[in-house]
């Protein structure tokens, strides 16, 4: 039977949206392993069918824009209303990864992730990490590497404040976000 | 003139509301300073009054429960509704500062701290640390002593998760926040 | 044939020490799995064996004293030494976990957890989160609960300043290490 | 009599040192404040008189290069020749702001301003913030707007691992570093 990996996300203008489309592309190219987008709102109440795909979930990657240096209050709401979860240890043992979007090139991003990964630790599950190297950091490189922002935590994208998510993030956030859903498949294979 | 501090916090439970008032008061201790208390929810409005209060305030000090890891919904929310003043950098060259409760000794509270600390490096404000060393830490050491926890970068406060705000958090953490509101308050009186 | 996982340790007055040795017991106590300490002197010359056993390694389990609010210098060298098999990425696909110790209760532990877990998400390793809910966190609780410090990014130790490391850490620290060994271990048996 | 800042730096190659040079410029450009550089080495005895230095500065502002996720092992070092300072408070009250240089555009920066942040929380003294938005965040945005990077806590700046320091990092970063020298030293004229 095939693994199942829940992308819960949180999108304000559409952009993150398209960053978490990109892993879940990532993660349906790994034979064996499914992914479900599950956008935050379906999540608001503990009840939904949604609850239910996260508790029998191999993995949960988790992402949301950066707004004011940390994840949005949107998806913060989810990680609270896991709390009754949270004290049953019902996610212990998962697979979990994070993501997100912010306008600038850093805007502490980090710390959206750190809050995403210490979440996942609460919930006692482990840390699936970005696995690329970084681009763009030499005299060859360019704005249209892979990991060109430079990311470790998990996936990192930027799309400028001035741009709808037609256009932003461009191609190279879209395809480390890509890369690292097939990446995160490849983890939940190996995860027994 | 008195120079003013807006002590702007959410609390769940009334604890952290116990911490926010203990810095109040230590800022009130010290003359030529006084604190306004500011509930998150008065904050809800944009137009609101109390937004005017930060603006005009030489101090914001910031506090919420650490919730899953990292600052509750509820404070977050208002840190988004600052962003129009974010883009104006109308807070730039306050001081802030910061606090947290939570249940357990550590429980992530750190996440929190640097998550308000980051907040206000966006608004460019300066951020003053608790300045007191920790507490018990020797065999000499008890749970009686200021700084039990052991914190850096603003008030930590601990509440057992059976007990209300009328016992809980303990009185060192509240010794503790006062003793942070005196330091708040000396150091705004340094800023010009 | 049986799992293997390298401890990599720096202990400055033998405190660090002990969490490390308990952390390899827990890791032994599990079939088909064990354990080697690695002191980081035993890494300064990048040529030596202890550099190889590291290359095969399972999971390599890193830690330190928190000293001045992160991982001690001595560990921060054998991680630099590091970065000829980062660019090769060498270690990518292994397990890691991390730990560590100080003086106060909190005293900015969760800065040096921070430190080694992005260092192996550099590297491209999955993080072995603590897996245990938080101990004295309720009026029954106790400083000899295990997890008593409340972490979740690893293992937590706090060793009173005028103590040695034949009375500190407490017995309830070590308790928490092995656990969290026996955790890692049960996790690279299910990582194939 | 002139306020003095002391910039305290590690570099590897070069890069960080341009980096700290850039900080020391933007300070003198201000009246009435003038900046000392203090490259690591001179703090390897803390009898040198450098350290006498510290001691009497208004301001410490500290930098390294970001090495595997997280500051040099070789400013940590500095950090861990404090202690004895740490325990008697003595830098209490200070200002104190960070930089930090590395190959990727984000690798992890972030970490190491947090790290040399909560060194110095742990003293006591006042963080400054960048105090700058973000530049290349839009469509008419570039590699060469100040801030490119989208720093908060601190100055960062991005080196390509193939040029020396000649040429590397680029004229924004040094822009960047020079306008939050300017900033340190109004804010050092606004404490008293």
């Amino acid at each position: 039977m095939s693994k199942q990996v829940q992308v819960v996300y949180h999108s304000g203008y559409g952009h993150t949206e398209r960053q978490a489309k990109a892993i879940a592309e990532g993660i349906d190219a790994e034979d064996g392993v499914g992914a479900t987008l599950v956008p935050v709102d379906e999540l608001a109440d503990t009840e939904a069918p949604a609850w239910a795909m996260l508790d029998s979930a191999d993995a949960i990657v988790m992402g949301g824009p950066t707004y004011m240096g940390s994840v949005s209050a949107a998806l913060k709401q989810f990680m609270e209303a896991s709390s009754a979860r949270w004290m049953e240890q019902r996610w212990a043992g998962k697979l979990a990864a994070g993501f997100t979007t912010s306008g600038s090139q850093n805007g502490d991003k980090q710390n959206t992730l750190l809050q995403i990964l210490t979440f996942a630790a609460q919930h006692g599950m482990l840390w699936i990490n970005l696995n690329q190297l970084p681009g763009n950091n030499s005299s060859s490189g360019s704005v249209e590497d892979p990991n060109r922002l430079g990311a470790s935590l998990g996936a990192m994208a930027q799309a400028n404040i001035d741009e709808g998510p037609d256009v932003a993030p461009p191609a190279a956030d879209l395809e480390t976000a890509r890369r690292f859903g097939t990446h995160i498949a490849a983890c939940v294979k190996r995860w027994h």
